[in-house]
Order: C-alpha cells, then structure tokens, then sequence
C-alpha cells in the first residue's frame, strides 16, 4: 500500500486513528512535570532550577529512583556504588576495541549496554531490589562505555575508570586520558541534572512499554537508546552542532539563518512540542555556553549563537531549547558532535530506569490496536502462474 | 509511592488513564488481520491456513515485506540474498565465544543482533530500498546467531552456514552439525511461518515505536528483541514446556492439572487476549506436534498435551494457543526450551521489520502522555537537615 493510501485512510476514512497516541494519557508518573506555558521543569518536586543551582547528578539519580532527596550517609552509599561499579567487563571492552571503527557511537552504546546484561548476575531478576542495583549499574557503566568507543576510535588506548570523584570527573577523566578541571567537571555535572528526565518523551515511552511484557531492564535501556538514537529525538543537538560546523569562522550567521528561513529550512534548536516559552534546561545551557566559549577558543560559536537566538525570537517568535545551548556546550568542552547523543543518554539512563522500576510497580501489557485495510482469505495462486 | 497509591490514581480518581492503551486505534497496516471471534488469521491477504499448507517461509517473508506473494524469479532472487547474508562478521562470532555461557539466548540475541549495525555499511541509511536490504540481512543472520550461541554454550564448535536451502535447513543444519532430514526441515518451516506475524503485539508496537523517532532498523529489531523475552510475550512457551519437564515421565497429568486450577495456579498456553476460539496456529502446531512424538519417543509429551487440552477445555472452557503445542513440537526437535523465544524471534523478525517499513512510509512521533502526581516547586533542604 503506498503512502498516500494509507495518508488518505488515517485522516479521511477513519478519523479516530491517533497514530502518534496524541493527548493519551497512559500513565499516571511521580518522575517529573512539564508545564509547557510557564516553562517549568519539575524531577520528584523538585525545580530544575533549583537541581541545577544545588544538586549534584548523583543526588538527582536517586531523586528519580526514590521520589525524595537523599540523607548524606545515602549519597555517600550511592557514590561509592556508583564508583565502584565503573568497569566494564573484559568481553565488553573486547567488542569496543575490535568493532568496525567507523560505527555510530550510539549503535556502540546500545550494543554494549545490552552485552552487560550477560555480566550480571541478577540480569533476569526483576524484584525492586535488583532493579535498582542494575539502574545503579547501568548508570556507573554507560561513561565508561562512551568513553572507551570514542579514544578506540581516535586510535588511543581506552584509559580505565579512577572509580575516584563524580559520574562527570571520571567521565572526562576515561574521555579525556587526564584528570578534568573543577570548572569542566561542573559543567559536564550541570549538563547531565539537566537531561535527566523529561516526562512521557519517546525513548522513555520504549523503555516502560518494555517493561510491561514482564521483560527485564537491560531491555528497557537497550530499546529506549534505540529510540534516543533517532533524528527526531537525541539526535537534535548533533544536528545542532553539524549546522553551526558547516559555516566558516567569519560567516555571516544572521544572513543565513534568514536565508533558511526564507527557504523555508529548518533551524535545529528551535522550538519545542510541549514549551511555549524558552526551554527552562536552555537558560542554565546558555550561561554555561557564555562561561566556557569564554575561557576557550571558542567565543564565535558564542556569538553566533546568540545572533540565531535573536533572529529567530525576530522573525518567527520561537525560543530555543534544550538542543540548541547544549551543543555548543560539548563541543567547547572538545567532545565530537557524534558524542552529544551518547551524553545525552548517559544522564537519561537515570530517568529510564525510573520509569522502568515505575512502570513495574504497577504493570499492563501496552499494547494499542491496529486497524487492517488489506484483503482476507484470498485463493492461492501457484507461483508459476503469478 | 507505593503501588497501592498509583492503582488508586489509576481507577479511582482519574478513570481516564489508559495504562495498556486498551482498544487505541494507532495504525492502520496491510500486515495482518486478527479475527478472535471466528479464531482467523491473515497474513496481507492470506489466511494462515493457506499458507502452513502451501507457503515457504521465504515466500511469506516476501509476502509480508511487499503485500504480495512473490513471482518465481523474485522468490528466487530473495532466496538467494538470504543464503549469501547468513555468515556473521569475526568480532559477533567472538562475541558468541567469549560471552558468560550462563547468558540468556535471548540476552545474546539482543546484542549480536545490535552488533550487525556496526558492519552495515547502510547501517544509518533509512530509504526504503536499504531498509529492505537490512531487513533481509537480519533474517538471514538471526538464525546463525542463535545456533552459534547454543553451540557455544553446549562446549561445541561453531558451525558456519551451508549457505545452502531454506533458512529452515540451514538453521538445523548450524545447530545440530548435520543436515536436517525433509521432515525436520519441513516442520520448523512451518513453525516459522506461525510465528512470522501477528497484529499490534508488544514487540511490533515497540519496533514501530522506535522508527518513529526516525531511528534505524537494527534499533527498532533490537528493541522489540527486548520486548519479546518478557514472560507476558514471547517467554510463554519456554514456560509451557519447563511446566511440562517438572513433571515425572509416569505423572498423573490430569490430577496434576485439576491440582494447579484448583489452587488457582496458572496452566501455561492456555487462552489469549484476542482468541475467542482455538488459536488458528495452534492447530498447524497440534498435528506437527503428534505426528513427531511418534517419530521420537516423546510420544509421553504429546498424551500429556492431549489430556491437558481436554481437562482445560472441561473445567475452563478455555483452547490452547499457539504456544502450547510449539513447547512440545520444538522439544520433540532436541531443541532446548530456553532457545524456544529465540526461534520465535528468528521468525518474528519478518513481522517486526514489515511493520517498521510501513510505519516509516507514513510516520508520526509515537509519544502518548502522562498525569504527573507529585509535588512542585518544593523548596532546597540542605544534605545535613534532610
């Protein structure tokens, strides 16, 4: 059937398909809220604004997977959890030095988040308790994974985990081969609180519809990475990035941006489904994007960003998100654009798994209806005579 | 909060939750039809019954793929693809070696499965022609993935592909080390062609649910990989069976039936959310079922599936499903009852990948929505005052 019949069928025929599941609510969530026209972001009764100023992403994780904020002998259990558990298994890093070097990093990721599974013992329990020790896994072992992929493919030897400091420090420990400063540790902290959790978005979707066949959480993470990889959903920000790379040092930024618009081109990150007003992880992005071109060579992008940012309010009267701050963000710290989904994934982990444990606590198959426009019950017809 | 606080929001106060997506119309397709009331299934046009007795299941992969049955040369230049895709690449080969023996097949799945992308140069390419291109890839490599892992874990060699035959042939030959007999090979046939499609399942939702990110094929596969080993989806007839070999060859089956309805116990492969009737594949599966334990000296296998049927059609009114007779046919086989979802996948994978291409034709972000049901804006505690 070619597109256009089934174009005419959704919309014409039978108008009560809702192929996007539009306004369905299909759960009932204490992870986060999103107010759309005020441009409010709240993880667990918490304000991001108030994450981003105070928390660390460790405090932040175990708000998702509690609902409060946790005691200092908590955290302090939680971080050494989470350090202690940074290596990946010799299988794991096997596949991440031998794989085509040319492959997506996210491809890579899905991949070895998956293989981990094989590593654990508790893989295939899925009591509350073993949930939340595999998030807590999954989450100390998803940097290390990006991290190895992208010095393999730089033709350097993976450096091991310091299992020392913050999910940010020994990220860009492992990343970078040498011990990051306090400035970039911070940001790299501040970036993953502010992509923690985002409501009902598509991988979390994946991830609980995972879940609700009884299967287990490394299933849930794999698909929801799946989902994350797509264009339309964490692909964004290195859309972002492949844009402004495009352009020569000394372009003229406002002229094209203009001219895109005038070709009626998209401008990559702008605008947002559920805000109606600036994106509220934008504003932290953006101070941090201010600070870091700043100390590096990199005040252009800077520049350039805030000119998109006023033409594009000018002309069409949309504020950017959380894509757009983001990406300059990176890549002033030195990670490559192909990295950003990768990063983006290493924060979500924490609100997948969230949902996953969610969802499990009080489960139904998901599963929607199709509506079949075919032919039935039609005669075989020998393959000589077709 | 606890699951007794979410099950209240659920059905008491805000009745319009729709934790399953229960009777939501979010496709239409060509794919296949379900009619529970008269037990009928139809795969884009053809009854199943038509295709068990006439159908390879190459020609129902084509089927599925295109919406039609393929001509003699287009059957045989598929045919042909497929048995030139079968190798796998050196590092998925050492993954399947070097992994914990212990792992779930369907772990291992997931990930060889994933790790394809890496060595598709049309990995990222998602036009129509390379998605069928990948589609075919898969189908013909899943096969190998699965017959290596359980080479592998059972201390054999791996055994490389004839390259030869129907995908039926070559997968007994991969796992058994000899070349199937024309029974055998016809019977697992047909079994693929049961399990090939089956409406709006968990797995397919998700698989779609992942494209419309405009993610990749290899996700969207990977991730219903994911979905199906749940318990509540494809792990049903693993269940079935492990049900079965609990019991001593000498057992009083009927008693032991009768005991687990009495305590109120679940009998596995019996009923389905949508048949009404006796699952249409579920016969297919009865005669193959008993025409091998005579074959085999399983015959103790299938009088205990007889006596099953009848006391759970007595007490319960209730038919079996399709995975109820694929338990016995599949052990009867020699095949291990933890590989069972593999095959169910191996088979899948055509469904799954058909009703990726056809959401990708006429795409919508799949993204339903949530009722958040906590605090807001709650103010900062310092770590030491919480």
């Amino acid at each position: 059937m070619t597109k256009q019949a089934h174009a005419n069928i959704d919309t014409d025929k039978y108008p009560h398909i809702n192929r996007g599941l539009d306004g369905i609510i299909a759960f009932s969530s204490t992870k986060s809220a999103i107010d759309g026209e005020k441009g409010e972001l709240n993880y667990a009764g918490y304000n991001i604004d108030t994450l981003a100023e105070n928390a660390s992403f460790e405090e932040v994780a175990f708000l998702l997977w509690n609902d409060r904020l946790p005691k200092a002998d908590e955290l302090e259990e939680l971080n050494k959890q989470l350090r202690a558990e940074r290596d990946l298994p010799e299988p794991v890093l096997e596949y991440i030095r031998t794989t085509d070097k040319n492959a997506e990093p996210m491809s890579v990721l899905r991949t070895a988040t998956s293989m981990l599974a094989d590593f654990d013992d508790e893989a295939t329990d899925n009591s509350p308790e073993a949930n939340m020790r595999k998030s807590i896994r999954m989450t100390a072992r998803m940097p290390a994974i990006i991290a190895a992929f992208s010095r393999v493919r730089d033709g350097k030897e993976i450096v091991a985990p310091l299992k020392e400091g913050s999910i940010a420090y020994d990220f860009l420990y492992m990343l970078n081969g040498e011990r990051p400063g306090e400035k970039a540790e911070k940001v790299m902290d501040i970036c993953l609180i502010l992509h923690a959790e985002h409501g009902m978005n598509a991988s979390t979707f994946v991830c609980r519809a995972i879940c609700s066949t009884e299967s287990e959480i490394y299933s849930g993470v794999t698909g929801a990475c799946g989902s994350l990889k797509g264009p339309l959903h964490g692909g964004a920000n290195t859309a972002v990035m492949n844009m402004l790379l495009n352009l020569d040092k000394d372009a003229d930024v406002e002229a094209f941006i203009r001219e895109r618009l005038a070709e009626r081109k998209k401008v990559m990150g702008f605008g947002h489904r559920v805000y109606r007003t600036i994106d509220p992880r934008a504003k932290h992005l953006q101070k941090m994007s201010k600070q870091l071109a700043e100390e590096t060579d990199t005040v252009y992008l800077y520049e350039w960003s805030d000119k998109i940012q006023q033409v594009m309010k000018d002309e069409k009267n949309i504020d950017p998100n959380v894509d757009f701050f983001s990406a300059t963000v990176y890549y002033s710290m030195g990670i490559k654009p192909d990295l950003f989904t990768c990063i983006f994934a290493m924060s979500r982990v924490t609100g997948w798994t969230a949902h996953f444990m969610e969802q499990a606590e009080n489960n139904r198959l998901i599963r929607p209806r199709q509506l079949y426009v075919g032919e039935k019950n039609q005669p075989w017809t020998p393959i000589e005579k077709r």
